[in-house]
């Protein structure tokens, strides 16, 4: 069917609309792909419904190729189950919850993990039955506190989401690769440029995990790479490489020193490479002990923890949390140094830690045979080559300290750089949370029940609208992959005379009865005002039929490079099909 | 892609749900193709997503033959449009309402006209932009009371929706009349038995008006029918075809009566047929008046009605309800009858009325020159003779009597008798109640604004999966129609043998190849058990393949009229493909 804009449900604008913050949002919005109902709350129009389906139809086409099996959930849920797995108050403001009519609860759906495993649980019960992997391509809701960016992060979104159920921890890594794999085709198929970076899981809970980052400037996801390798890795899953342990012996003594007025590491450090002690020291040189109080799940009491990490980095409460999780974490305030007297603020050491049984753990670059400049536990005090392994024994390592470009990559090859990305794929092992809490076993062949283990795997495919907008544009407008875009051929009739709009119009007809899916620029607009919607809407390719035509020829542009031929007019249809298949 | 019943998620019942109270919800649930989540919220499992699909693919072809446009809308919508047309309060209960984190208003659509209004009013803005033709394929919601046979009245339905907006009254019923046509394609190519009824509209206002109703015993909606010609409406819509009007002169005068001890129709007939007045008189002749009160909307006060009908028929509430529309309607209470003495219960006749300037309103079939036996305005007493258009004058007539089996079809061809239906499509002349809420013009050639006119037509499209299997099913099973069903085929592997294990899994290939969608049931049951569940899925061909093989045969079942051929093996897929094609 021929998409004819002089009848199409479109208008485009000339202005960027006010509240655009990205360049995918501006263009979708200028181009007339969506529109704006509520904050996070889009409509699609016809060419945004059909670059959707496109992609949605990549994505159902690789997870069939799985055997992977589509069923379809309701948006509206009761919230029984999720009451059974703590997720209706763990979500907090991100769910939107109402009430029906006889005043029972109900939620609009953000992920289904509790509606799949009951619905497996419902249908199946032997080990014959499994593995078993299900997958829906269903609407999505999450009360985002900043919906921005359009339909980049919105309240109101599609998502694929599949779920693996299997008898083994083997069987699950193997779902999990054949996820891995159906992504990598799904997103070279998109035409994105991605990264896969180890991930740590957030609310939902498990073990291996990694998420898809389409590289976007604008990204709302930090991660880091390897100006060598194929490395990458969300901040809060770097793995910081320890130097090798050294022996203890024949190091110099702690001492303690009187330090006065050095209440940052600045001063500190100036301080001490002016007392004469023979040696130039360094921020590196010191160690930074953070007092932290941590609450485990269901418990009610806070317990104190001490994090030291090298004085020249930060604390990244990001990288500090996930490696905490799931107990909540908080700096101490006021009222707690009071009720610990023995932590002299500014000047806490691990001696009074080890001495009060608070627990102590240490960046990885602490190891034995380490030398360090650190708190004396006395104010106006520190000490000098305290040696870890020797003057203090941590009770273990945490990655808390921040990851900065330059340091060396985990893989030794190379070092990091920070890049931004956008999440559209997340994988993730997620183990046995959510068997256990409705019990769903099969029964083994020895009439003994097997705890299934599952796997759960996202796309968002509304927000790959986005993600392949904001890769792929330039300052005229989208720049839509063939496999998405929402035609293959843009053609503009520039010119009013007759033998240009019927060579235009058979164009058109020819094409579509080829299969090529044409947009036909049939209105009465000027050719300027013609060129630059093609330009804006983006199909890879674009014909012109004007004035070639006293010549025999149309000219045929490449959208993304901008590239210009001639063609006979004769030869076009066979051209653009050619053009089409590649 | 071969379906394989070895892996396929599915488990079929032996025993009915439950809470199944129709064929279709009990065959839909048993042969595994839903699966229920809350009250009128269902999970589609493979089977079940199949023949959605399929049927959401015929209603999209034709939609898109008629040039409408296919957009998509948010569930998730904000108060301020549905406040402006007044439906935020006037859909009550039935709208499922919400707030968002920052306690902003919401609700789950039960319908779009709202937003499909203002999205033509964002983007349209010239004469020349109309008419157009929206639609969507979209999920609402209604928080029923009583949800009930699955899928039939769900609280999440899937809907198409279209909207049409034309320049001019002409142009709208050119727009419906499209949509009159598509939908009878639509319903003929799914198989379906339907008649088309005039109906009044409910809530939205408006004039023409049909609904499409699937001819089911267990349906929910009534209508009558001609026995005699194609005539068909709701009950609401039924005209009563009125007798000539007589003259007056010649009758005999009007003369009051003492009839005591007559509280109901039948004991006055009794009393008048024993009064010597020398003819016999039946419930037909009698008056009865009804007193109702009305309320406009947006009034305050509540205004008396009479309504008077022949004494053998009831009125039946919703017809008085729909003749009334939009005015709400009430039954007189005692305080209403203390308050308006002149009101002699049980004896009112439009005397009084008349005198005190009540309202009257009566059966289409009380024309001038009828006489009637109606009450006196005084206890105990009755007149008879009473003559339309001598002794009273009715301001008007109402559509308020029950319609029985029997009545004349106001066609005047044949009688009515009464059927039941599911409303599987209802088309709509909305006319200008939403553009004139917000305002929707066009710029007219002239310069001047031309305000837009509307009509709105919706399909069921869940609901059709149930109509088709209420319509279409056996004591065995479903019985789908080839267009909607979820595979063409399906291969019975009956036998544990080797060569009919390959043979199957052969023919399974070759079909596959050939474009047949095929079921394959590999699983190690019993052939009984797999030829239950053949019949039970429904799929309209079922081929066995077993014992016949010895003489190089497969058995070829239609699921529908039962019949069985024996194919060569050699031939079965020529044969099969053949008939997919029908």
């Amino acid at each position: 069917m021929i998409t004819r804009l002089s009848t199409l449900f479109l208008r485009t604008l000339r202005e960027d609309p006010a509240d655009a913050e990205v360049p995918s949002h501006r263009l979708l919005v200028r181009a007339g792909y969506v529109r704006r109902v509520a904050p996070g709350v889009y409509s699609w129009l016809p060419l945004g419904l059909r670059v959707l389906r496109n992609i949605e139809a990549v994505v159902r086409r690789e997870m069939d190729a799985i055997g992977a099996q589509e069923i379809l959930f309701p948006a509206l849920l009761p919230r029984e189950p999720y009451q059974a797995t703590g997720r209706w108050t763990e979500y907090g403001a991100n769910l939107f919850r109402l009430r029906d009519r006889k005043g029972a609860d109900y939620l609009l759906g953000p992920t289904h993990e509790e509606l799949f495993t009951l619905t497996v649980k419902g249908e199946l019960s032997s080990y014959k039955d499994y593995p078993v992997i299900l997958y829906q391509i269903q609407t999505k809701y999450r009360d985002e506190e900043r919906p921005r960016a359009g339909i980049l992060r919105g309240r109101e979104f599609l998502m694929k989401d599949s779920y693996s159920f299997d008898l083994s921890d083997q069987g699950l890594r193997h779902s999990y690769q054949l996820h891995r794999d159906a992504y990598v085709k799904i997103f070279n198929r998109l035409g994105l440029r991605y990264v896969i970076v180890s991930a740590v899981s957030g609310a939902m809970g498990g073990s291996a995990s990694e998420e898809f980052l389409a590289e976007v400037e604008t990204g709302e996801d930090t991660f880091v790479r390897s100006t060598e390798s194929g490395y990458a890795a969300n901040v809060e899953a770097v793995i910081t490489p320890a130097p090798p342990a050294r022996p203890v012996e024949d190091l110099p003594p702690a001492q303690v020193l009187h330090t006065p007025r050095t209440p940052t590491i600045d001063t500190l450090v100036d301080h001490l490479n002016k007392a004469g002690l023979g040696r130039t020291f360094t921020a590196a040189d010191t160690l930074k002990n953070v007092m932290v109080k941590i609450r485990q799940p269901g418990a009610q009491d806070w317990q104190l923890l001490g994090v030291g990490i090298p004085g020249d980095r930060e604390v990244d409460p990001k990288r500090l949390a996930a490696s905490l999780d799931p107990a909540d974490v908080a700096l101490l305030d006021d009222a707690d140094f009071a009720a610990h007297a023995f932590l002299v603020k500014g000047y806490i050491g691990p001696g009074a830690l080890a001495a009060h049984g608070v627990r102590y753990l240490v960046d990885p670059r602490v190891v034995p045979g380490t030398a360090w400049v650190t708190g004396a536990d006395r104010s106006d005090h520190h000490v000098v080559d305290l040696v870890c392994g020797r003057d203090f024994i941590p009770d273990g390592t945490i990655e808390a300290a921040e990851v900065r470009a330059g340091d060396p990559s985990p893989d030794g090859a190379g070092t990091l750089v920070a890049a931004r990305g956008i999440e559209i794929g997340h994988i993730f092992q997620l183990g046995r949370k959510y068997t256990d809490a409705f019990a769903l076993d099969a029964l083994g062949p020895d009439g003994k029940p097997i705890r299934i283990t599952m796997g759960c795997y996202g796309i968002g495919v509304s927000r790959l609208v986005a993600a392949i907008a904001e890769q792929s544009h330039d300052q005229h407008g989208l720049v839509w992959p063939r496999e998405v875009a929402p035609a293959d051929v843009h053609i503009v009739v520039a010119g009013k005379d007759e033998t240009v709009r019927a060579t235009g119009e058979q164009l058109a007809v020819d094409l579509d009865s080829a299969g090529v899916r044409v947009i036909l620029d049939d209105r009465t607009a000027t050719p300027g005002v013609k060129f630059a919607d093609a330009e804006l809407i983006g199909v890879p390719t674009i014909v012109v039929v004007g004035r070639g035509l006293a010549s025999g020829v149309v000219e045929v542009k490449d959208r993304a490079t901008a590239e210009r031929t001639e063609v006979p007019v004769d030869g076009a249809v066979a051209h653009l099909q050619e053009l089409c298949r590649k």
